[in-house]
């Protein structure tokens, strides 16, 4: 029995680390893409771009076009009213 | 001269856009990856193991083992010292 339960353990255990190596490898990847992320925002700014207009132009061309509109005018509405403008 | 200021904003533009859409490729790369993480967890819950302790463990694996040793030692000090054992 305690042969048994030795050898379930061990199954177990070689079944936790296949999902951990998994997860693991991907979490590699994943930095591998924001180092080059951060390489791509680096040759533009050595382009003379600025880094954090880019970052922002991408998160709006995600939104949908209306959407961004009605957000815009939303904002410009609030920001008048504190004297943002 | 109003010609060449219009040329010559196009190629900026062009080369702005290239610089977009390289970073919005590796955006996509990024979520396809973090949606095979989310697989990954979904597979081993499936298979009865924790979500969150697996994400932990990948956390810990990444430390220096000295290093991940010295911090529990101090947590556990601290722990003790607020009578949370």
């Amino acid at each position: 029995m305690g042969h048994n339960i030795e050898a379930s353990e061990t199954v177990a255990a070689a079944e936790l680390r296949q999902f951990v190596e998994r997860f693991e490898r991907l979490e590699e990847e994943g930095k591998a893409i924001n180092a080059d992320k951060a390489d791509v925002l680096n040759e533009a700014h050595g382009r003379g771009y600025n880094k954090k207009a880019i970052k922002t132009i991408v998160r709006l061309r995600a939104k949908d076009p209306n959407q961004r509109i009605e957000e815009e005018t939303i904002l410009q509405t609030y920001m008048a009213a504190l004297g943002m403008e």
